[in-house]
């Protein structure tokens, strides 16, 4: 509504428009915008979205100046609280402490279409923000706000079908980052009756997803991403049970939004769901991609010797070394392909890849979100499938190897706590990949 | 969902369940309820509405005292932040002053039910404020988070009709707070062609009105709410078309927003919306109620002079004193409605009645919130009517008188400016009635 | 839509209005209503409804006499396909043979409410009907269409609860037939939990139930309305399940629907809705009045002997007249409370209210709609109760006894044989009342 | 729902298969099928679906020797009718002339599913037709049921988008059938904001368009297809008024409904939807192919004469010969257009298209439907383009001409009489192409 295209302006034109937005800003945030504010509001998104890049910038610039906390007031009411520690103190400390930026953007989140505005707003300045971290604390504020309002209690589960709108689904295909989708036709097989795609959706942004996920109803668990994916095959026939919910694409819609994590809750709720409709259903999984995998390889880390037997250690390394030698000379696609299926390294690369994920190698939870952010959630190391992924961009990142992580409802907080104390939960046939 | 019958128990249990509640709080606030907090905030809840009203207060007691920031932390990231002016420091404070409190009620938030949930505890919350005032900072904290969440950007404006629900339908009858609904032949009448009922809700309630505003489409400014109220009245017939939109009743439905002001916003959307619907309405204005005036006048202070001449003031006193005289002898219902209806006294009272209003009288903002009210949204005092109440309720407020506010677009904020002045927009007949 | 007030007009231009009306149906059916009708129609409707009951009447006549099916042409057509029966021969026959004014109506019916002023149509002409039987073509015409639009497979059914909106609920209150719904207090209790209320809608009439049937769920089989209807009472808790439901109320909404037989769609289509939402309910069945029993008692028919061996005929016809002595000097309410209650007459009623129900007199078919509708759709005469219904209409109906039928999927379609060759389906209980 | 995969089955299973199907349709008619009929119908939805095509052949054959009207019964009461003409005689034909197939098929309908099955029956019908034209009066009364079910009075009409389901849109690319719709981004710029897709529906196929018509909103009347369908055409921006509505593209979707005509009422309502949101559009036209203008060309039929004085006539006949001589010899694409854009001859091929749209020749209505279709409806031809449509099937089809034809509310029932007088209403550009 808002994102009007801007006719050719002179610099000074550009000026004076941000001076007249920084002063609206301040107006809103006084008496006036209590009252009169949704037409100061709609005036500041209207000039702010005709600002050139250039000046956007220095709109984040100015708001990051001028509407901070008192430092000097904030001191103060901190000391007496302090001191007094009574309630009033503390709700005047908290009420000096809190930047008037944050009543700025509630004040402008009140015009209709000014939560999708202010998303779009944080998406612009975090682009600002690569080159200008004192943008920092204007961030924070729009980020605390934004996990405030996109708090998962008020976003709405939907299902994803060939009966939702074409123009959402549109969105679904643009938005695909862990196995591109390559056009309606594929897509159409991510939703037949055997496959199930959920998004999460908040009431101010009803025709945009936030994050959505895709979903196989299986047999068992699956070992490889190629049947999943292959457009050509066949819907299960609902007849026999589904035994396994396998998650096997998870993708954020909303740049805006970034830091404010709904994944976990997003795989819970599908669950959940999908427990509901399927009783039968005995197996939540993922099939994972290892992004961090040959990337660690291939910076020549000696594992960790923490909780390893001396035997244990030897053997992994000797493995590493082995493996390390042949992947350093990879180049074309067709030598990533040749390693990945080399029968005699394929036990030393699955092993390492069990080691690499259950955290050995102190370095690999920096190295490999994917497996930070399932373990965090409770989820357990269950298998390594080698020869899982043999696309270009499966053998680049871990020579072709995934993993499923296991999601059972009974253990979550159990595999939670685990992770917070640095260990990782993982199954017996991992624990033997490492150890034997 | 949350409000189940609670068995008897002993007050050992509930002890128990106080403690478990406690550290369930704590431990959602953690690490742990990142990852694994539904359940968590589940079980609070839970265990919360099954506590008696006695430990539903001591549980208040408890997040009252150790959900607060940390004082000496805040001291000192308060200093560092006045020292520095960093924006790290910045965002180090703001973090540390904000009290884990609010973190709390936030991943409360998260379970489908919780965002109800909240606010009926603080429905609670605000009865056992009144005889605890240490509660201050805890219902602090939920009005700050309600106030973000319930922004207007975030509601929807929805018309109720004799087409919505009758759960609904049966809400509005209870809550009327105005003039009562004496039941559904009453209600429809208020829902006929002529009249319209307007209500916000939020996406987290679909089912439970917040606030809503009744309006009379009329051929001219109303003069008495007696024809309004008809329930026997016929529905102005269409064909001509409708001059005027009369508010003349909001009413707030949920205890648990207080302090959270949507009326402003809901009369200005309702304002636009019936402009799109009916281009030809040239006034938006109310027929509001003086609750204030008899209080004041039975007070016996006299008027302020700012701002009157000698003249003026001494004979608005002479009134004053007149009206004051005969006010004070009143005890039957019947008295009230005598004096009202006294033709040598009339004038007298409708000028006293709008210099009151226009706040001549120092006192007289606080004396009357529905004055208060209009004028700081940005209306104008525009005529006011004796003889336009006489039910009891009516004359005992204000022997009758009722007031019309104008809301003119063009002049909204102009006339806020005005109010924050401490002066008050008025209409040249108003300003006659004071000054002739 | 078309539904306008008539103001006054003179005799001379009614004649004249309905010389038009005519001609229109007439253009209507022609070339011309294929092409350029809807406005042909739309015309048609509006001076319909703007003409005079008397006028109406007369436009009915006009349609009788003028669209009938040329009685020289069918005969022609007839006598060539009884000599061919060659399929061109039969189409001919058909369409010489449909009287034009069912086209008539089907032109009519295109424009959007047409439906609907259809409906309101026949409703008046049913009313011409009892007063001039040369009517009855055109109802026969108009009935056949309609039985054929509101085709059980086209109707929605829909439950009605406390959700739905006002201006339907009230529609419900307006129509119960059965059992008289006082006021929406009244109703709220009949659409608690325990309580269902099912509708069958048109997609012409989004906003008009046809016909409607209230179901209690119970815990056995009811054996007495008051219970049911009693306002004050509680809802069952759902925490046990459920057995019975009984249908104790079924209504028809819309006057112009007679003859098209909704009635048993709807019960059977609830039953399996109910049995998808309750699986554990293991009786269907009703709890019916017998509003034809002391009509029949007093016109002092004999039974018929046909299957019943002479001692049980003599025993029958001995309390027959037993009761008819004491029942024939009724006449306060408190008389035929006092029949019913007298202990020594009891088993008596109720062995008469078995025989007469289980058309042992060959009249109460005729006598007794509501038996004859449930044992055509396939119904079984379950049990007997008495003091069922101690209301005036009950006690004045059958001297308070009501009956349970049974629906029982199972053997629906052999007790509907059994109804066609003249028996009637009825549980051991039931032919034991009459033979012992 | 019935439509299920039918295992292979011998010979004799599907000889008994069918003849239990039709002593089903026997009973489902009888007196059982009034009152237990839903069984019985759903039965022989089944059965039936599972027969193969020779064996839904001789179900056909079966209805239609063994559901006709008994021949000498109708004899019979047609002859009582022609005698006495008494409305009881006249109910009592009319239901002996109805052939028992039609209650059938109503109470086969009766079934959830029944209207969709029955549609998919004619679908097999009509091509068992082709070959056994005894089938002749089973398909005349099913098309009569379903003209009267799909009557346009029980239509939605509802515009398509973008944000329709892709289920939907997905038939809508498949049923194009005037201007193929190469794909997604092809749909997608026919529902751009300056374009409108609006089809019908029918409530019991809620997902299935049953026709559907494409509108481009302009400036002017349209003369050449290319840009309309030109997919990186940029919008019209909204700014200017759109002046023009043309009806580029009208498709059917369902074979079951052929000889249902829905054609002429989509365009009015869609002509009146149009209206109400675009009042400044001042023309409704459509930009329409020729079908068979060249057919009509090559069979070398010299024009009538009547109406043309006989100077136009030898013109006229002399251009056909002049064009024909250069028609007869085409063969490749290139030819035909090579033709089209002869400078020489344009003249003469637009005055002879206008010729042979405007019926000079008597038999052009039956060569062209398109120019039947509209005119019918009352719509005026209006303006003849040439080189509008030089696509290969338009160059072969019609050299590459194509017409508008012009609604005008205010005149169509006039044009509608002039068509049925066998005469063509045209506009005074296209008369002049002709008589100059």
């Amino acid at each position: 509504m808002f994102e009007r295209f801007r006719s050719g302006r002179s610099q000074g034109q550009d000026e004076r428009v941000l001076k007249t937005l920084v002063s609206s800003c301040e107006r809103l945030i006084g008496e006036a915008g209590e009252s009169v504010g949704l037409g100061i509001a709609r005036q500041i998104l209207q000039s702010y979205s005709a600002l050139s890049p250039e000046f956007k910038n220095r709109f984040f610039k100015a708001i990051a100046e001028g509407f901070n906390p008192d430092p000097g007031l904030v001191e103060q009411s901190a000391k007496r609280y302090a001191q007094s520690q009574d309630p009033k103190d503390l709700i005047q400390m908290v009420a000096d402490a809190q930047p008037p930026r944050q009543e700025l953007f509630r004040r402008i989140n009140r015009v209709p279409e000014g939560c999708a505005a202010l998303l779009k707003m944080r998406e612009s300045l975090l682009q600002s923000l690569v080159k200008d971290p004192s943008l920092k604390a204007v961030d924070s504020d729009l980020e605390h706000l934004l996990a405030s309002w996109f708090n998962p209690g008020f976003l709405r589960l939907d299902q994803i079908s060939w009966e939702s709108p074409a123009g959402l689904l549109e969105q679904i295909i643009q938005h695909e980052a862990v196995h591109e989708i390559d056009g309606w036709a594929d897509l159409r097989r991510r939703l037949e009756p055997d496959r199930r795609l959920f998004a999460f959706f908040h009431p101010a942004l009803p025709k945009e997803p936030l994050i959505f996920v895709e979903v196989a109803l299986l047999r068992e668990m699956p070992q490889s991403i190629t049947p999943l994916l292959d457009r050509k095959s066949k819907p299960e026939p609902p007849t026999k049970p589904y035994k396994v919910a396998a998650f096997y694409s998870i993708s954020n819609c909303q740049p805006g939004l970034k830091g404010v994590h709904l994944g976990n809750f997003l795989i819970k709720q599908v669950a959940e769901a999908l427990k509901l409709e399927f009783p039968e259903i005995r197996q939540f999984c993922t099939l994972s991609p290892i992004p961090g995998f040959l990337r660690w390889l291939l910076a020549n880390e000696p594992f960790a010797r923490d909780g390893l037997t001396e035997k244990v250690w030897l053997r992994l390394e000797d493995r590493r070394r082995q493996v390390l030698a042949r992947a350093q000379s990879l180049s074309a696609a067709s030598d990533f392909a040749r390693l990945a299926q080399d029968e005699t390294l394929r036990p030393s690369i699955v092993s390492l890849a069990a080691a690499f994920l259950s955290n050995v190698s102190s370095s690999s939870r920096q190295a490999d979100p994917v497996a930070r952010f399932h373990l965090h959630n409770g989820a357990r190391l269950e298998r390594i499938n080698d020869q899982a992924d043999l696309s270009v961009k499966g053998l680049k990142q871990s020579l072709g190897v995934m993993v499923n992580y296991l999601y059972d409802l009974s253990t979550i907080e159990e595999n939670h706590d685990i992770f917070l104390r640095g260990e990782t939960a993982c199954s017996k046939s991992v624990a033997d990949l490492i150890n034997r």
